[in-house]
């Protein structure tokens, strides 16, 4: 049997320990895997595109687990009633290859994305941040929200999105979390006097939903929502002011909002600052920033994660994934009963 | 809700369908797909080695549909109880990007390459074949005599394995199958006389399971066993006296027997033959070798038809994969009840 984490589990869990505390613990899972970079096999995800989408595989080991995310990227999906992103992921025993547990991922992916950007931003935001501009108010900006304020302290947030219902939806919600809310007028008027700026957008098109002069010296530039090749938010001038973190180099050279710069243009992967081999942020008027598309280690750090934190609680099922014949060389005896009978059924 | 077939239905289906009449079902879903090879996209499977075994992923796309393979390959795990191969998959919306079907995929695994593996001998094996050596009777053997019986006519077995207890199993249940069976004194024994020989093996080694003089003209070598780079079952000499065909050029020559060759040693992908581009056997004489590593197109084919043939039917069931907010732009709404309590109950 195979430990199986549905959407109604996950719900469970999530709603009676709390976003905040997953975060927390979370956060730790994330570091500890990050600081042992070297140990984890590591390829930029397989990705399928089409003309509307890109559905993705993005594996990972470490030589005692293997780990493996599905991952959808669709932007025309809400129109229409759906989700952008949905995603499940199983965690596997690299001894035996068998798989341990099967999670459903798409709420586990926003807990793990916000996760991410916050122990980002601890060490590349100015430790004094208060406020976040939050550009793109869809599925994701909750999250973002709890895990900025859990891991550095951000009470006040100032909002944009082209989409009212989005700011209506998440205004809503965040009041109740009890944020101070300013709904802008426009993305430059989100972003002036933030001192974090994250952009969550999902069109799949070159954007630049963030514009040089929205910038000030000091800024940290949470870019979340350019991940795909020919999906980019930020203008590139904001590139070459800035000292740019990412996660994996050959995959985000592909596919993060560097893909607009010359291949050998200077960035640091973050695995590097959170071990104490690179600087983070150098000084109070840098400007930063975590050029974010998701990398496999942060998925698997949520499935090892979930799995420690479920195992033997009622967040979590089974189901009966491997056959497992009593001779393991008899796969046969399970479906010989009827072998010999062709009586059709269907 | 996703629609789901774990082990016990995938039994009852196969038990009370018949492996026969699914195999003959498959086979017309193999050669569908075969024939429209260019549709596909195509890459070698993504492959994590560790000392003891291999888990892979195998994605490909039709445009229409996606679909993946998780499997492992572990040679030790039948010693302490486990199975060498267990594999679970999914089948997916391009559109949408939501998955549609989720099965396991150990028994549909020995179904897809029992009927590939005849599928090709169809076209490769003299059409007066009536005789089939076995050398490795273990989890996959029922399966391939089926297949062969079913698109071939081979009702006569010679099998061979270093493991009597497997020798055992395969005896008992094919005889139950209506088998003539001779069960041979070695490897050599097995092959003498025999118009087909399945080799059928697990090490994860460049063993020699066949050696050159165990082949007569004419004969016809469905070679299963190989796979891995570094795992190989074919003296090379066999392999310059033969015609061989293949899956997919780019992952047999990393994976298949025919590493052992010159990378521009000639083969022929089996979907040339089925097109009609490309000859299978040419003379009564021929030596022809099917170097079969498994390729992500049967999973896909396999996938398609299990999920055709159950749907709508007592065999499958579903289950809660996809997160579903009523408003696709507040995920947060799925775990929102409980956000700001952090009542701890693990």
């Amino acid at each position: 049997m195979v430990r199986f984490i549905d959407v109604a589990h996950m719900r469970d869990w999530v709603s009676t320990v709390g976003v905040a505390e997953i975060i927390r613990g979370m956060a730790g899972y994330v570091e500890d895997d990050f600081r042992r970079w070297e140990h984890f096999e590591k390829a930029p995800r397989v990705a399928s595109h089409s003309h509307v989408g890109v559905i993705e595989l993005m594996p990972t080991c470490d030589g005692r687990n293997y780990a493996f995310k599905y991952v959808n990227g669709h932007p025309g999906n809400p129109s229409r009633g759906l989700q952008t992103v949905t995603a499940f992921g199983v965690i596997a025993d690299v001894d035996s290859g068998y798989p341990v547990m099967w999670s459903e991922m798409t709420i586990l992916t926003a807990l793990r994305t916000a996760t991410i950007s916050a122990v980002a931003a601890r060490v590349l935001a100015r430790s004094d941040s208060t406020t976040m501009a939050l550009i793109g108010t869809g599925s994701q900006a909750e999250f973002q929200s709890i895990a900025f304020r859990e891991l550095l302290g951000i009470t006040s947030l100032r909002i944009w999105d082209t989409d009212p219902g989005a700011l209506d939806k998440f205004e809503r919600n965040a009041a109740a979390l009890g944020f101070d809310i300013y709904r802008a007028n426009s993305a430059s008027d989100a972003t002036n006097g933030a001192d974090i700026i994250t952009t969550c957008t999902a069109d799949k098109a070159l954007a630049t939903v963030l514009t040089d002069d929205m910038v000030a010296p000091g800024v940290h530039i949470n870019a979340i929502g350019g991940d795909c090749p020919g999906k980019t938010e930020l203008d590139a001038a904001i590139l070459h002011r800035a000292s740019i973190f990412i996660e994996f180099e050959e995959q985000t050279r592909i596919e993060g909002d560097i893909q607009q710069l010359d291949p050998a243009h200077p960035v640091t992967e973050l695995h590097l600052v959170l071990n104490g081999e690179a600087p983070g942020r150098t000084s109070a008027s840098e400007i930063t920033v975590w050029d974010a598309v998701g990398f496999a280690i942060e998925d698997f750090s949520a499935l090892r994660y979930v799995n420690d934190a479920t195992k033997g609680t009622r967040f979590c099922t089974e189901v009966d994934l491997v056959a497992d014949p009593s001779d393991p060389k008899d796969l046969f005896a399970l479906v010989n009963a009827g072998a010999n009978s062709l009586v059709g059924v269907r």
